[in-house]
């Protein structure tokens, strides 16, 4: 199979400088596209190596899920031989990824002066190299204050940590370019990219700075309410909660007519008057009109509503835990080709994903992440060309792990 | 200027059928590092042609956001000479973008017997073509259940919409990888990633899927907590509110220097006992350490934290509202060189930010969205070869807007 559908990205290497979740999320993009991507932590691992949540064996789940298909190596940082070796990787490979500050010997000016074309990714918290993490950058840029229900007073943090996870991608999509304009041009590049730019450029792509700027009233905050249209959530007469969301007329069309309605919503419209084809009318009465759906669905089991919304345009899902995805492993397999079952040393099977991106209809299964340091003598051989005996010196020296 | 530094995709031309923010997103992070990218709308626009949030003039922001420094064409796509021309752009072009349901003579079947080489790349709801939108694969993965305050039931939901954010940028990054591998290879490639593909795999790599499985305990919902070691919210003495994160040993002991605590807190850790220098007993006492720190940041104006926590690790920031960001637009352009003023027609001027992806320190401004058809001549005698008179014919028969 690797044969015939060898991934895109076969024939790439790239070293990664990295903790927590950012850089080590745009190096397995990478792996999981085929790159040859080496991870280089201190011995005894990075900061990141027992963040939470951890497996019942005391191994850090986080790790282990954004490590995955990389090779491991451990160099000791501090010392400057370990510092060179490093340096060496990097010139071998061509392409670094990295969110550590930088160490003498692995500026990059000093990397550049060893390969002149290469390709450098770092990632930063703010463009001029304050630190930030995510928490604080989602506390700065304003979507706490508008996050859940229209009467609590105070900020809402996120749970997924979404400028992570951007920035992550973001450093892959730099990377991926400067890569290909080095194979056309045969020049290298340097790559920033801030948490806190990446924010912010979110919040302006969205239209939220905009419309802080130019708007008279600002946005409220609305719950679980869709913005400028119709959604919000539901409960079920099995005691489930429902997201419902209505994105244009055709999909409020069928929803009235799911839900038969049609002759109050419409007697609704023209005593106030309002055109509930229009999204700013359904909007403006998403009160008076969810007040109306609350019952329907307070009537209904989730299997009921399976069956009246198959066929319809009507958007809707139920919400779930992580304890009931989870719940029923062998039904997860079935229903996401994406998740597969891992074997990851240290932790034992459990579930995890393969790539989201599908190319020609072949799924990447989830590989394991490397232990600390596994890949030592495999990756000096391969890129410096060390034999056994001059990596078992530098280990007993300690400038490898 | 551009000259001396060409964007690093220069050269590269996709046609994108978009609509939304996933696949826009995608489309326009690749206009912002040099490719031409020019959207296919239907004439009179898309079904986000008018989303929410508006401009006092009634344009969308979020459109003008979304599609910036790209160019566009409108095309009667219910047409079959419509359908013809935009699968010419395509072939033209060689790689495409979309979101779009596959019209007749669009497939990308069809589209690759025009084009043996195509990159295709394509945003799905569910991995088996069913739709869905970010809110309902929010509900779908587990994280509304597990955000806000401990005591609140039910969900609630996420306001930046972290899935399709992702799944664009997902999108960029397996069309850069696609296109590299046709780039040495000559093969094109068929690329598709699914909105509730890139919800779950985030939360299997971040851990929250693994957790479920394997941990009895599960995981709490912790208001504005950090899980897993010492982060949440402070009010100051004048009545703003911050976000603190301790991610290790060295930001624990700072803070406890910065505030004063250090016998107090020692004290505490004798009694107890605990060990403050490990995160499991930093996240377990969390509510006693907070409940030490309350009254000092309560003492405390924001200038007092600044100048207190100025030269140490501590990770923190102020909570801001998108108004506050925005009411000093002199203040924004300077402290953040990612933003500029941006003249947007229909709109007027506002801040806007450009690429969040900065190499060898140049910063790419923000370009204006198109006006809808803008480059409707422009794009068909570049790409077609066409003449201003069969451009005007097609104009005429209702082919093109």
């Amino acid at each position: 199979m690797a044969e015939e559908h060898p991934g895109p990205l076969s024939g790439m290497r790239v070293i990664e400088l990295s903790s927590f979740v950012a850089a080590p999320l745009g190096g397995m993009t990478l792996a999981q596209l085929g790159a040859d991507v080496v991870r280089v932590d201190p011995v005894g691992g990075g900061p990141d190596a027992r963040r939470w949540p951890l497996a019942p064996s005391g191994r850090s789940l986080y790790w282990a899920g954004l490590n995955k298909g990389k090779r491991s190596v451990t160099v000791n940082l501090r010392s400057d031989r370990g510092r060179d070796l490093v340096a060496a990787l990097v010139t071998a490979a061509g392409t670094v990824v990295t969110n550590a500050p930088p160490r003498p010997g692995l500026t990059y000016e000093e990397l550049r002066e060893r390969r002149a074309d290469l390709v450098y990714a770092r990632l930063l918290g703010h463009h001029d190299g304050r630190t930030a993490v995510d928490y604080t950058v989602n506390a700065e840029v304003g979507f706490p204050l508008v996050t859940g229900p229209a009467h609590h007073d105070g900020p809402i943090n996120h749970v997924v940590p979404t400028w992570d996870v951007a920035c992550g991608l973001y450093l892959a999509i730099g990377l991926l370019a400067a890569d290909r304009q080095r194979t056309a041009t045969g020049r290298g590049r340097r790559m920033e990219v801030a948490l806190h730019d990446v924010a912010l450029a979110t919040a302006g792509n969205l239209g939220f700075l905009a419309e802080a700027q130019l708007s008279t009233t600002g946005r409220p905050r609305i719950g679980n309410d869709l913005y400028g249209d119709f959604g919000r959530d539901f409960g079920t007469a099995d005691g489930r909660r429902v997201m419902v969301v209505v994105l244009g007329e055709r999909h409020w069309r069928d929803l009235v007519a799911a839900t038969g309605l049609a002759r109050v919503v419409s007697a609704l419209e023209q005593a106030l008057p309002a055109d509930f084809r229009r999204e700013s009318d359904r909007f403006a009465h998403r009160e008076a009109l969810g007040g109306l759906l609350v019952p329907w669905f307070a009537g209904r089991t989730l299997s009921d509503l399976e069956e009246t919304f198959a066929g319809t345009s009507v958007l809707w899902s139920p919400y779930r835990a992580f304890e009931e995805l989870a719940a029923d492993g062998a039904a997860l397999l079935r229903a996401q080709p994406l998740m597969a079952e891992l074997s990851q040393p240290g932790v034992g099977p459990h579930l995890a994903p393969g790539s989201p991106l599908v190319l020609d209809d072949l799924r990447v299964p989830p590989a394991p992440a490397p232990e600390l340091g596994e890949h030592n003598a495999e990756v000096l051989a391969e890129l410096l060309s060390l034999t056994p005996g001059e990596v078992a010196a530098l280990r007993a020296d300690g400038v490898v792990g």
